[in-house]
This record gives structure tokens, C-alpha cells and sequence, in this order.
């Protein structure tokens, strides 16, 4: 296994993976165990600067079995999701060989050594911002380089996939097509890149982040009942998600953003319709979500042509695709008009991300927000209602690249002499 | 005109005719003029002692012009859907004579004749509870009385669905069916009895009119944009409705509870997600109309088998159909325990209609309504919040009969001297 036996060794690899929000929603599998989608999806990769997931895995002939912590908490990987990932990704090892180290694995090594997985997501888990997503795609992404598993990117996105299906899409940067795929053993269900993040870096993204009383139904029950008891999904993915999939890569690759926008509302809402159409109904978005959509609508109405977009997951949470920087400044005044924080809340941790949008939209403090006049679109309708407290907080971004390594040890979140969480 | 010209008279005729709550709905026109739908719907007719619209209408040589009072207040009568039920009565009116009054009118003299209409709903208006459904069909059946027109109730249906579609459902008391129809002039498409309201006479009805802040988009102008837009809705009206039309009058006519409520609850929350799928997307359902949907679905599920069906027209209030008076009471009171009245509300005038289902309930007073246990289904979900003053207040009713004429003429809202409100 190792050259020198008695040396003690931890090899550790350490990557960073971005979340991604789908603008075509993937929504009901025709395969629950090898989590195969009825239709394919389309989704923008986030800045990992904002939203992402950092992931060690250790490996050591020390270790006596395979161990996760999760933002610090040791969680059990004997979930048939992870098992899926290790199996797949042992399956696919390499020899590794550090000479320096004095290390030396085998292919047939991997099958008896265990690891250790650390992930740490950036942002707050369990509020709707697919943090299984960003983790499975950290997962496999790093486990990948420390196994050697010498397939490329979209293989690697079928393996991603058996983990939290939109986490396939995660292992790009930019816009991102899962394809749904025909075969049986879902081999064909992979992911590729529509295009990077440099092809329309104009775009700006605020995710309003909803306080939520509900519970929530997970995304793997909601859309087995969807799959269920909908009379609609089938329609939705057969006759419409193909037709909508053509017309948003065609605005992907245009940068039409009014296209882009109608199709990311449209498919947004029709993802929760199938939802309501689900028995027992599935409620994901709240009054809250419901305003922020009417803000936007009227907006984009008074425009005549879409300024923004947005976008809801399983969840209350708004993701807001702004055209450039400038509506993305004039998209914050309305956000912060409409939705205040809290008087205890500081401004600092209310509007966090790329903090410059909250320059351009001219906001320094309480005050600046406070001193906000309605905008020109809803002057005629008196009262405007305010709704303080309803977001929890905003978060700027905008499309953003897809997973790295990261070298700089001091990055890691395993220690590389005992391969336990630092 | 009249006998003797010279002596003033007032004809009068005062009616009563109930609302209605669809079970299979109605959303969508293939033609907006004539108000034909691109579905069959199927209703409830609910009991005109608690929901009911009372018209009086009167002619006289005297009156200069047509002139209507809804609520005591005067509207006008110039807008097209009150011309074109104006306009199909008068061409079927027939001769009128009261030898003892020394009326007589000819066929020809209702070209002539101005008409007034005094018209009071015994329930809040624009609160989303179909007054303009009980008010067409009011003055349909008020006015083909007074004009003598020898139509059968289905004719005349089609004369009030040009007034509101719904409004043709009106025309019958127990469970109706409104037939969409074939023929481009709507000949066809008018409503039919299913079955009367002694058939299935065990069912309750408990109202929930829910508080909303939200501005609502109108029927009219919703439903043309989701046919417009929605890509889900035609697949609803050719697929997925003609099955549950024929299903619910199946279980109508069996009396099959569970069978009624499933339906009923699905396609309400269809209609609701069509409406979602619309663009703009149009939301009549809030945070409370949810919250009574999981609050029945959970006891629902607890129970293994139905016991209450909800439906949500286009508003937020909930319609909640109960088995039984047993199960009424157990629904007020889990109604009462999730939504209780704020502190200052009168527990009179919180639970309206027959407030008998209170008593069975075994709740006299608000301390009865603090000390409701919460319902053994959700004992195990800790905390369980309570939505004080989220609902305005309930009405307890029951299926009911269809239009009567009242004789009594303390009950007229016109004055028979005048031919002006009282």
C-alpha cells in the first residue's frame, strides 16, 4: 500500500465548487435511484466567491473507516447517496503515486482504503440555496483528483449526479446543460458547458434570501409526488421544457436577455405550478416570494422590456438575474424600499456578496435606505406597503466559474498530518 | 302601454337567487364576448340563507332611463355584459297584464320600457365570494319574471352566463353542471341540474374569508391571460378535465365522499396552478390560504381517508366541504384552534351562518376557543403557531336551492309606489 509501511502518511486534496441555480428546472426523475431527470435542465453557475463549497478529502492507510464532518458536525456517509459517489469514484481509481511523501497507491489499494471528507459551504446550509448541489459536486470533484480517476469533467458530472442530481451541473462554471439522456444505466445523463462565465459577464445576481415559517417538503419527496400524482409534469416535461430548452440556449449563446429573462420566469413559475398541481400540494414560495415577483413584474412592465429575471428553487428564496450592473443597482433601491431590514439589523450584514452594487445603487447606511422614494412604477398605486423583515438578507453575485483545487494549504479544512478536521 | 295612460304604475318582481362554489372549475373562454368556456364545470350551489343575492326589479312608463342599485348604491348599467342580458330579455319578453292594477304591456312596448334594478347581497361584496355569479343570475331570473319570458331555467342560464359564466350556475339549487357547448353562438353552452339539493343533504359547508392585503387581478382579465399564456392550461381542458367531469358526477351521484374530495382539492389547486403558470403569474392563494390546505391535507392524511375537501376560487378564501355535521365540528374547531380571532373580535360575529355547528362543536365562548387541544394530527409538530387574526371570519352553511321569487313585499328594495330604492 505505502512503500515504507511504517511511515505514517495522510494524502489530502482540497477544491473549492460553485452552487448553481437552474433557469430550466429540473423538476421529477424517470430513475429515483440513479436520480435521472424527465427532462433536461439548464442552470447559471454562481461566483464560489459568494456561494460555494470547500471540500478536503484525506486518504490514509490510518484511517479505519470513511468519515464525513459537514460545516464542522461529523455526519454519517451511510446514505445510499454517498455510497453511490465512493463506489462510483473507487471503481474509476488510479494508481497515485508521491514520491516525495514516499507514497504509493495502487489501483487495487483504493478499495480497501477509507477517507475523510470535510465540506464547509460559505453561505447558510438548509436555507434553499442548494447547498447539496455545491457539496456533491465538491465531493466527487475532490475525491476525483485524490483517487486519480482520469475521466473527464462530464463523466465525472454523471457520477455528481448520483448524489444530488443538480449537483452535475455544479462541475462547470458559466451556463449549463444536464442533459436528461436515454439510457437505462443513465450514462448518457450528464452534464455540459453551454458556455463559461466570461461569455456574458454582464450579468448581476441578487438572491433575496426569505425568512421562512413553513416546513419545507425536500426536493427528492416533493418531485417523487409530483412524478405521482401531477397531470401536468408529463405535459410540462414532454411538450414544453424541449421547446423552452432550444429557446434558452439560443438566448445563452445571443446574450438576449429579455428572452432570457421570459424563459427563466416562465419555467420558474411553471416549476411551482407542477408543484401545486402536485397531491397533497407542494407550496414552496410564500407571500414574500410572491411580492418580490410582483415587483419585479411591474417593473419589467413599466420597462416594456424584461429588466430582470428571477428565478425560485424548492424553496421561499428569490434568485434575481439583473441585465448589468446599473439595473442591478436600481433592482437593490427597489428590494430595499420594498423590503427593509429589521431596525436591529446592520446594513453590513443585510446586503453581503459584492457589496459594490450596494455602492452603485448610492447606499451607505440606514438612512440611504430609509430616505429611498418608491419607484416611478408604482407611484400611482397608493399605499405602498412596506414589508420589513420578510428578508432575511441579500446576496449580490453574478455568474462564476466552475470548480478549482486549491493549493494553498492553509485553505484545507482536514490537518495533513492526522487527516481529522482542523 | 297601460290601460289608462293616465294613472302611474309600478310592476315590480323581487327575487332571491343563490351563489355558487365551483368543485371542477371554470377558467378559461373560448369566447369573451358570449362568456364560452374551454371546459365543463361542475358547482355547489350554496344555501341563500347565508350567501344569496336579493334583486327587486320594476317597470314603469314613468322611468326615463334603465337605472340600477347594487348595495344601495347606484352603478351604471351602460357596461356590455349587463347590455347583452338586458338585450337577450327583452327580445324573449312576452306580454304582461294585471287586470286588477290595470296593467297591460305588449310584447312590442318592452322595447320601450326602462327598467330599474335594485340588487343586495346578504354577504360581503368583493370579498371574493362570487356576488357577481348570485347577481347576474339575479337579474336574469328577477327581470324574465317580471318580463314574462316563457324560457325554461336552462335558456335563461345562458342568458346570465353572458352576464358572469359562473352566474349560469346559479340558476339551480344542489350540484350543477355548466356544459361548455359546441355552437359558436353558445346556444349550448348553459347550465343543467345534476342533482337536487335534498340529494346528498348530510354535506357542510364552513367558509373561511381570509384578511388579503394583496391588490387581486379580476376573473375576467386573469383568465384571458393565462389562456394567452399559459402552456399548461389547454392541456387541463382537453385532457385532464372532461375525465374529472365525468369522475365527480360519478361520485355526486353515489354520494362518494372521498371521490368528491379528491377531485374537488385537485382541481382547485389546479385551477390555482394554471393561474401560476400564467405570465404574469397570477396568485389568489396566500400564506393563510396554504396554511388551511395543510391544516385539512394533514388531518386528511392522519384520518387515511377525507374528510373535509377544500376549493379556492379566485381569491384567498377557502371553501371547506365537510362530510357531515360531526365532521364540521371537528373542522370548526381546528379552524378556530389554527385561527383564532383577534383579541377584540366577537366570537358572534367571527363564526356566521348556522352558527349550530359551533354548538356541536362544544364552543360558546372565546375562553372554549383558548382552551381547544391542538388536533391529535399534529401532536408530534412542535411548535405549532397560531395565525390570530390571519382569517376575517367563517360562515357555516350547507348546499341550498336555486332562485325563488319573494312575494312578501316587506322584502322588495324598491319602493312599489316609486319604483326608487326604499
Amino acid at each position: 500500500m505505502a512503500k515504507e509501511s511504517g511511515k505514517k502518511w495522510v494524502l489530502m486534496v482540497t477544491a473549492q465548487t460553485p452552487t448553481n441555480i437552474a433557469v430550466i428546472k429540473y423538476w421529477g426523475k424517470r430513475d429515483e435511484k440513479l436520480i435521472l431527470p424527465i427532462n433536461d435542465s439548464i442552470s447559471v453557475t454562481l461566483d464560489p466567491s459568494h456561494l460555494c463549497t470547500t471540500t478536503s478529502v484525506a486518504v490514509s492507510p490510518d484511517f479505519t473507516h470513511d468519515r464525513m464532518w459537514l460545516n464542522g458536525k461529523e455526519i454519517s456517509l451511510s446514505g445510499g447517496r454517498y455510497q453511490n459517489c465512493l463506489r462510483e469514484l473507487r471503481a474509476r481509481a488510479s494508481e497515485v503515486e508521491d514520491e516525495e511523501k514516499g507514497i504509493k497507491i495502487t489501483k487495487k489499494d483504493w478499495e480497501k482504503l477509507h477517507v475523510h471528507v470535510a465540506s464547509y459551504n460559505n453561505f447558510p446550509t438548509a436555507a434553499g440555496l442548494a447547498s447539496s448541489a455545491a457539496g456533491f459536486a465538491c465531493l466527487v470533484f475532490s475525491l476525483a483528483k485524490l483517487m486519480n480517476v482520469k475521466e473527464d469533467q462530464s463523466k465525472l458530472s454523471a457520477i455528481a449526479r448520483q448524489g444530488s442530481g443538480s449537483a452535475c451541473r455544479s462541475l462547470y462554471g458559466g451556463f449549463v446543460k444536464w442533459i436528461m439522456g436515454k439510457e437505462k444505466d443513465g450514462s448518457d445523463s450528464v452534464a455540459v458547458q453551454l458556455a463559461d462565465e466570461n461569455h456574458w459577464d454582464d450579468l448581476v445576481i441578487i438572491i433575496a434570501v426569505v425568512s421562512s415559517r413553513q416546513k419545507e417538503t425536500s426536493s427528492t419527496s416533493g418531485m417523487l409526488e409530483t412524478v405521482e400524482t401531477s397531470m401536468l409534469i408529463q405535459h410540462r416535461a414532454k411538450e414544453v421544457v424541449p421547446k423552452r430548452i432550444i429557446q434558452m440556449e439560443e438566448a445563452i449563446k445571443n446574450r438576449d436577455f429579455p428572452s432570457f429573462a421570459r424563459l427563466s420566469c416562465a419555467d420558474s413559475n411553471q416549476f411551482h405550478a407542477v408543484c401545486l398541481d402536485t397531491s397533497p400540494p407542494i407550496f414552496y414560495m410564500n407571500d414574500t416570494s410572491h411580492r418580490i415577483i410582483s415587483c419585479v413584474e411591474k417593473w419589467n412592465h413599466f420597462e416594456g422590456t424584461p429588466q430582470v429575471a428571477y428565478t425560485f428553487d424548492a424553496g421561499p428564496n428569490a434568485v434575481l438575474i439583473s441585465h448589468n450592473r446599473e439595473t442591478a443597482a436600481l433592482l437593490l433601491q427597489r428590494l430595499l424600499f420594498h423590503f427593509p431590514p429589521n431596525s436591529n439589523t446592520d446594513l453590513n450584514s443585510y446586503v453581503i456578496g459584492d457589496k459594490t452594487i450596494l455602492q452603485d445603487a448610492g447606499i451607505q447606511n440606514m438612512k440611504d435606505v430609509e430616505a429611498l422614494a418608491p419607484p416611478p412604477e408604482i407611484k400611482d398605486n397608493i399605499p405602498t406597503q412596506k414589508y420589513k423583515g420578510d428578508v432575511s438578507y441579500f446576496i449580490c453575485t453574478k455568474p462564476g466559474r466552475g470548480p478549482v483545487l486549491l493549493t494553498n494549504e492553509s485553505q484545507a479544512l482536514l490537518d495533513p498530518k492526522t487527516g481529522l478536521p482542523k
